[in-house]
């Protein structure tokens, strides 16, 4: 087999075979392919798509390409759940206790931050000595004593996705559905979960900006489960403004916490309950949604949602004491509350360009190497539909080091007000299922 | 100006801006551009295309990516000619020394043999002392004194093209016919010439096998000419069957003599004597195309063009003897005669099979770094609309070391027999002008 054979029959649109994505995947994750004609592969992927049997194909290929989790020892229906990305959404910290909670097992390995969207490991990292590196062993032994884990993955899982994101990143190839589709569910496969939710984000604020964009890849993403035999539901979400009031990596902590003390916001809180409750329909531990959402409300009205985040806390080594003084992680120095400069509806809000702001402070990644500033981030104090006064505020800026002019010109650039109040925008478009 | 910003923007389907091509040939010819983003750049083109006026501009960054020969010192027009190449298409080692007789300047610089066709350099090179690989400065010297050159380009023309070819070559992207017109035109450009005519052919043994895609060439071609005040004109030509009746090295040289003593085949004959015509009209030196097909044909009958061949074998070491003794070149060991092995006419010819046949016996080469052995090769005796019986000669295969069923088979399979004569095919189809 000869990979130029195979770059001319995608090149041409052609079908590749399993045995040639293998060939592929294989010997370009040992280096016996190289970078420009694996470029050159994924460029022709991109531009002439890849069928619902090529992305399964291609998936688990990279799936194999390193190690595959086995969690047959934690007894029980292990679910998952998986978001695309966006401003604010710290909703697996919450999620991760409420549904161990209620009984279901939930292993979850979480990702870092980059570009305009945050990640929950950074994130869970803003709380003193918490260690997301957990080995196989220590990761299994967790769950099965608690219901729930949230850790770094290993070098060792999907090694050929790595390699392969990261060709794609330096020549125009990322943003293809069916290579974001496969790259997801290689990663997610190897954990050994038996079960997904997807929180699949479309708007301003996401990768997917476009609906049917966001459609597409939710429709490949569950071809890729069916075919592995993962049960999966995804939930289309708005991602057309930040997720809640808090957007950084101390602040998402303080909001998670909050969304579990029953006192966070209601955009969150709803999110938090409903893919919890699908998980909980997963894993067989309620008949339907609304008892799901039913039992979840009342583990976060009788504390055990929060004290099931305080073991996870614990156990990873973290500093539980947050949970009741969130000074104890790390702040920024300077709050500069910026207002708005007419009175007016909150039509629209450039969210994409919140979250490259809390970058800009230090807050994210532009490069994988990037350090992060916990400390550094937003609070939103209206968010689209509410009126706002001039004078009045809409963001205070969490930050260090920092030039405000800029500052003070991203938030407003960010805001769109107008005279009518918009429609109001739905948090859940749809839900789809295998 | 980034790199990434520029494959996206193509792979996107928008037209490229100068400076953005210019960056590309220019850092990419510096190592500043990895192979892997260029490819997938190459990709990007290749599936989307390029307008006429992106294809024009990547030939002139290519050309002026190394040195451009100033041939002003050599009076008078300069005309070239440039054939995309088939099997037995010899006709450029006739063609110069007789335009020459005919007082055209014609600085020729040559190609080597690359899969199914031959090469110019390798098939003048059969002929013992014969040096290809001349100065600048005698090159012009020689066009001066005698009115015509053949030779091998340097290393330093078109540097770019070679980079860019090299990688086209092990990723897909070499059937590109914006990729493969400014390649062209990047060398012949850098040549110094003022007018090309070029012979874009078409059929079985050609790279161009379908007439549309040669068509599509030649407009780019001539577009790419006309933006770089060039005359030229453009011939459309049958691939269809070998040219003559002699493939291979030595064989060939053997029949552009006997064109030049008016002893040719009557396919290569014609065919010499219309391009030849096309640049005695570009050079002015015949007032219409009529009046130079009459020249031309003079200039065989009276025999100054057999002359004009001898100064130019002389003037580059060539042992001149061979005009009247070809058995001072090399020729194989072997004549194996291949017979029909049923009645009826000549319906096809799978030309590049016939063309590979020649690589196998060690004629061409399948990589640049393969050794040519210069006396094996193919006598044709039965053409496209002949009538053979069983057991009559339809080639006579030259070889050193071989395979028999091999060779016969191949040249079976090659010929396609049928009952009815086919229709008469064209030699020339069309002549498009910029």
């Amino acid at each position: 087999m000869q990979i130029l054979d195979i770059i001319k029959k995608k090149r041409d649109g052609n079908e590749l075979t399993a045995a040639e994505l293998q060939f592929f995947v294989t010997e370009y994750t040992k280096g016996q392919i190289p970078d420009y004609q694996a470029s050159a592969l994924l460029m022709a992927i991109y531009l002439r798509g890849m069928t619902a049997k090529e992305t399964s194909i291609l998936a688990d290929s990279m799936l194999h390409s390193g190690d595959v989790l086995d969690l047959s020892l934690i007894p029980g229906i292990k679910v998952d759940k998986h978001s695309t990305g966006g401003v604010g959404d710290k909703i697996s910290i919450p999620l991760a206790p409420l549904v161990a909670a209620a009984g279901v097992k939930n292993p979850m390995i979480s990702g870092r931050g980059l570009g305009h969207t945050g990640g929950t490991l950074d994130k869970l990292e803003a709380i003193p000595g918490f260690n997301v590196n957990l080995t196989e062993d220590d990761f299994i032994d967790q769950v099965s004593a608690i219901g729930t884990a949230i850790i770094s993955a290993t070098q060792d899982v999907a090694p050929a996705d790595k390699k392969i994101y990261a060709l794609r990143d330096t020549t125009g190839t990322v943003d293809s559905i069916p290579l974001i589709a496969s790259s997801i569910m290689s990663k997610k496969l190897a954990s050994g979960t038996n079960a997904l939710v997807l929180d699949v984000k479309t708007g301003s604020g996401a990768f997917m900006q476009d609906f049917d964009d966001a459609r597409s890849l939710a429709k490949q993403l569950l071809d890729i489960g069916q075919a592995h035999q993962t049960k999966m539901v995804a939930l289309i979400t708005n991602m057309n403004q930040p997720l809640g009031v808090k957007v950084g990596n101390t602040l998402e902590v303080e909001e998670s916490i909050d969304i579990l003390k029953g006192q966070g916001p209601e955009d969150t809180t709803k999110l938090t309950i409903e893919l919890g409750a699908y998980m909980l329909v997963l894993a067989e531990q309620a008949k339907d949604i609304q008892t799901a959402r039913t039992i979840l409300q009342e583990k976060i009205a009788d504390g055990s949602a929060l004290a099931k985040f305080k073991e996870l806390v614990e156990a990873e080594g973290g500093d539980v004491r947050v949970v009741d003084n969130y000074q104890l992680m790390p702040h920024a120095k300077n709050q500069i509350v910026v207002t708005a400069l007419d009175d007016g509806y909150v039509n629209a809000i450039d969210t994409n360009d919140l979250g490259m702001l809390v970058v800009y402070l230090g807050g994210g990644r532009l490069k994988k190497t990037d350090k992060i500033d916990p400390g550094v981030g937003l609070v939103i104090h209206k968010k689209v539909g509410d009126y706002v006064h001039r004078g009045e505020p809409l963001v205070t800026v969490h930050a260090n080091s920092f030039d405000d002019d800029q500052v003070q010109s991203s938030i407003h650039q960010a805001y769109h007000l107008s005279a009518v109040q918009p429609p109001a925008e739905e948090l859940i478009y749809e839900i789809m299922e295998e």
